[in-house]
């Protein structure tokens, strides 16, 4: 028999949640560790529910654990900040067997690890749906941080990476049909990477997103080069809801408007084959990549994007408010539905 | 027409948000005011669910906020913590009246409020059920946290409130004929309160609960004219999940016994008028008073009780790991039902 939350009592499922903690959990509250002399904290929580934001049709357990981890990682790293500590409350019907909660904690112990920091706290209840609330701290050096109000007028916009791979890798793990048109496509081309060995590699960006802090790490090897780490010329947010999302918020913050280098926009081979006339669409509203959007001056982006793989200077903020042929429509709309 | 969160959409629910939010959310996480120099941070985290930790019957929409703010700063006490902010992320079915959502966002900031704190971020979602996930931060002077694993033989056990209210007064909100009895048995004696006032204060009891930052305070005014900062002889918990529960836990986690001294147990008249031969249950195993369990030496337990309305010394820590004549099980099993 299949073992359940409900055959392991809370007792035991608080056992297996100890496993993955760093701290003695006992008392009521988590104490962290580290001081924040000369740094400020920032913190970012995001829920996470079954059937909205994961669904086992598309993600293990381990992968949903690992989402659950990068996603708030990602709003971390869109701030400049390091990771301090991480908290995760549960809710889960009594029949979530065992195996789905061990994996979840599994993954996204291994997300945090990866990433330098750890759990240290959080609460297991019972809910008639499987619910993840994850709320994750930082720490940025005193004026450093990075927000969404301060893009000025000349500013290169920046991308981190590619964008529309995570839609790609769902509609992949969603359509049957998708994987047989993606590797017939590929035979005609001249391609690296197996088909099958990229089609993993898009599912990963759909279900291991990756929270950019070697981006952060790089800026402020080049803002030291370039003497500005005092004057902090940064802005940005990341990607979470799509691209084109990223780059109308932070026009709207700081009052200004954008010219979008359509030529320069990198496109990946696999999302033209896979969506077709939609593809720009993909780039745009996708969602999920957790790519960070950056504005900064061009001669810092220059040799950013130089150094940073798959990035790229994508635009220009320019006085206005409007953006060149951006739709401005949110990707998602999650009460809309 | 009643209007609810699908015809609010995102954006509105978000304005609804940002009244209540002390910061200008807007964001990848938002950046916390304050430094620790010195101080330690705590945090803590609980998640509630309609139907297992509140309901419509029992709790209005204002009390269900400050019940989620109140459990969360009750952690904080419990650790000698004072606040330093406070996440909520809420996931809602899309027919959630928007007076509910605005209601619960009320009640919760005028907890905070009442306790010197302030929401300074969030996540709304969506989800099949309505749900609260609420992080705390407090601050700490290092070595002053209390904890529950460093109760010492000779130890007073104090309690800093009366229990069994909390249940009290949910079993007046679920029950009319209780109520009738109430009021009946309080005609016949000598009550200061009249019975409609009394029955109204024990439901708040269970609607409105209390943090214990004035006990805390208290203690720390003691601690300094008895020269006790430095080796801070404090233990202890909060008695969310019961007077008894409490007891125990601080008793295995410092591997030491405990004497209760019944007959100094103080028990609520309106207890044992709606317990009758139950009412050292509901004190016992009751839940939910959000008071604190404090060990402390003798000469600093009296003073306190003294100074703290309500509050009493109800045993002393032994050597061994037995609690004479305490049933030794937790009051919710949260998994079992």
């Amino acid at each position: 028999m299949t073992e359940t939350i409900k055959n392991l009592g809370e007792q035991g499922l608080l056992k297996i949640f100890r496993q993955y903690c760093s701290e003695v959990v006992g008392d009521d509250a988590a104490p962290m560790g580290g001081t924040l002399t000369e740094h400020q904290m920032v913190v970012t929580t995001d829920m996470l529910v079954d059937g909205v934001h994961f669904s086992d049709r598309t993600t293990s357990p381990e992968d949903v654990g690992w989402r659950a981890a990068a996603v708030n990682l990602s709003d971390l790293a869109a701030m400049g900040a390091k990771p301090w500590g991480v908290v995760m409350s549960v809710g889960l019907p009594s029949d979530t067997t065992v195996a789905w909660i061990e994996g979840v904690y599994r993954g996204f112990s291994e997300c945090l690890r990866t990433y330098g920091t750890e759990l240290v706290g959080g609460d297991t209840v019972r809910s008639p749906i499987r619910t993840l609330s994850v709320t994750a701290f930082g720490q940025v050096p005193q004026n450093q941080i990075i927000q969404r109000h301060t893009a000025r007028v000349g500013d290169a916009i920046v991308m981190t990476g590619l964008h529309g791979l995570s839609k790609a890798g769902l509609e992949l793990l969603l359509h049957e049909n998708l994987q047989e048109k993606l590797l017939a496509n590929l035979k005609i081309g001249n391609c690296i990477l197996s088909g099958k060995a990229l089609e993993q590699a898009i599912c990963r960006y759909h279900q291991r997103p990756t929270p950019r802090f070697d981006a952060i790490a790089l800026l402020h090897k080049l803002l030291k080069q370039h003497n500005h780490l005092k004057d902090f010329p940064i802005s940005g947010m990341d990607s979470s809801d799509g691209l084109a999302d990223a780059i109308a918020q932070i026009c709207r913050a700081s009052q200004v408007g954008a010219k979008i280098f359509w030529r320069s926009l990198p496109i990946h081979r696999a999302i033209r084959i896979l969506a077709g006339d939609r593809a720009l669409d993909w780039v745009l509203y996708g969602g999920e990549d957790f790519e960070l959007v950056l504005c900064m001056p061009f001669k810092l982006a220059e040799p950013f994007v130089h150094q940073l793989p798959n990035s790229a200077i994508i635009g220009e903020i320019i006085e206005g408010n409007q953006i060149d042929g951006l739709e401005m429509r949110s990707a998602f709309q999650h009460f809309a539905t």
